[in-house]
């Protein structure tokens, strides 16, 4: 195991009716002035934007809007929120929806407090200061709603990038699943599919003896695999939608990656089916992951060995990578990048747009150059 | 799944050579003037005390001592502490050992801010101001390093409670497995059992629908019964120790036990053995635990029946419950409260102590009167 330090102090309020102490929470850390910041038109359609605003008006919290955010946040909504944040002395920010809507909320928390171009932190930049941000998740996917991460689209070169600091770890996160019960099925599959890549970013490492992580990764992942089609079947289910938005919570907020080696090549490639062809980012994964898999298990077979036994109980790594395949299949997934729009001719400049080159890779289980990426792409048509 | 709130904002340092961090880490959390708690030679005979001494005075950090804390601390020492650090100006509290000490510096820092007796705490009041308190963990086991519980052992009337309060979570811990290497094997097992006991206390719900937390209990289950023998067998397998020491926060800052009732009336009965007899914590609960099983699987099987599969890969709860005191026995934990001097005559006072009658029932798995209690002490014969 490798040292490690960790760190995940967010307040987390689980279980029915608890946006109702949105305003409560919003004055335990000290809000006074907020940026309600949201998505498209289905917080209002569900009746959730009236409740929260009754929240806050009841509350006694002064707050400015700003909705719009879209799948794949963009920077353009970022610099708005900036400027109407110092325009309007906001002092806190509250996210109600989804990843999109956090990480959005977050770039703005980051950006409100400095004095250079938000995209510094997207581009490599570590954030130090940020507004503090409460969420109300509306889907269990991203595990935004923990971490200390974000993820944003610039238009203008189809950059899509994240960026990383403990002061943007949100301080408090509502999360009630009943929320999640209004989610298309493909929406609903596509955030289960980000949360269990989530963990297998993690889970295939080349750190030895990290058993107690190994364990609670291949926990979550049984957990995953078996309520996941649950709520397909029946989106009203309840106990299925509690147990995957705590996964959700767990699998991103680093409590099973600390002391080892991630690997994140998935995601890296995954930012270029959504940038280029506006792939939903859980059904990218879909499609990367399998591929990724088939092409290092060849390279690297000692972990997914492991994932064979403890997590399928199978010997065979083959037939591993298959039952997550027709799982994913099950729960309504796409299997190609075809289905993005994607054509086999696309893929170098799909690869050469990560960056990468024959010497510069990324990755770390199996470290990858221009050629691999390029070949998991041709194994994803 | 109930509703539930979770929030473990404890930093954790986690690693090799990790005390050097100690006045950092002190600095950071605004500790100026700070008691240094700890208990028997141990850290000085190891070298621990003067590592910790020299990051503190090479830091600048003022402070002031206190040894001593014996195992099952005691609440005279806990008063000398709250006078030392009134009389000292002591801000932050440092504690330098295990979870005896760990809980004597919470009751120090609670019991410093309080006007009233500390010990209202551990008589049902709930804690809402302390000091901060840092740790320097030598010993994987009470899981304190990272939970807002305290146990403290009141010399007259051999009353060992416990006290709650999110304000004594520690707000750092220093978590390197090399420092638990000197342990000898008899305190290691019975810290590992501890750990395990946590898990368990846990897992053994009647709440229904909670996969999500029953894989990680398990996933940290099977860790603990495939790590411990290697450090008994080898006390210098620093990987075995790393996944120890990580499993034992993880088993008790509660992630594994939100939203599910819980039982505790295994804790419940060992403290009575440590009150009266002085028993190592973990090495009673190595025996009145197995002994519990024994009763309530009878009266309440059915996460048996899980436990029997999912961790022990067995169809039988008899012979799951074995395999556990198999393991116990053979990481040396003893079997039968003889060996800690108790005798079949002493049951009924043991029972009466802890309080209940026939309606006064403890746990909630399966509910306990006084009578059930006498026949789980008379299996543990």
């Amino acid at each position: 195991m490798q040292n490690f330090n960790f760190c995940s102090p967010t307040y987390f309020e689980f279980g029915k009716n608890t946006e109702n102490k949105a305003a409560e929470l919003v004055k335990k850390f000290k809000g006074s002035k907020i940026l309600l910041h949201y998505g498209t038109a289905s917080i209002k359609k569900s009746g959730l934007y009236d409740r929260v605003i009754s929240s806050l008006k009841s509350g006694g919290i002064d707050f400015v809007e700003l909705g719009g955010v879209q799948a794949n946040p963009i920077d353009t909504l970022v610099y708005e929120g900036i400027e109407l944040c110092r325009k309007e002395n906001v002092d806190f920010i509250l996210a109600v929806g989804g990843g999109s809507v956090i990480d959005s909320s977050k770039a703005i928390a980051a950006g409100t407090m400095y004095n250079g171009d938000f995209w510094d932190f997207y581009s490599g930049k570590y954030i130090e200061t940020a507004l503090p941000v409460g969420t109300i998740l509306t889907i269990a996917a991203a595990g935004s709603e923990g971490s200390c991460n974000s993820v944003i689209t610039k238009v203008d070169g189809k950059l899509k990038r994240g960026a990383t600091g403990e002061v943007i770890r949100p301080v408090f996160s509502i999360l009630n699943p009943e929320l999640t019960q209004t989610l298309p099925p493909y929406h609903t599959a596509a955030g289960a599919t980000d949360i269990i890549v989530h963990i297998l970013e993690r889970y295939f490492t080349n750190t030895q003896e990290v058993e107690v992580t190994d364990r609670i990764c291949e926990g979550l992942l049984k957990t995953m695999f078996n309520q996941t089609p649950r709520v397909i079947e029946n989106p009203n289910d309840y106990e299925a939608r509690a147990n995957i938005m705590w996964a959700g919570m767990v699998a991103h907020n680093n409590i099973c990656g600390v002391g080892r080696e991630q690997d994140w090549a998935s995601h890296g490639m995954e930012h270029e089916l959504s940038a280029f062809y506006g792939a939903i980012h859980g059904a990218g994964l879909a499609v990367i992951n399998p591929a990724w898999m088939k092409f290092v298990s060849r390279k690297n077979p000692d972990k997914f060995k492991q994932f064979a036994k403890w997590v399928w109980g199978v010997t065979d790594i083959k037939e591993a990578i298959e039952n997550y395949t027709a799982f994913l299949k099950r729960i309504g997934m796409p299997s190609s990048i075809k289905e993005f729009g994607a054509k086999e001719e696309d893929i170098p400049l799909l690869a050469k747009h990560i960056g990468l080159t024959e010497e510069h890779t990324f990755g770390s289980y199996v470290k990858l150059n221009i050629h691999d990426v390029e070949e998991i792409y041709r194994l994803a048509l």
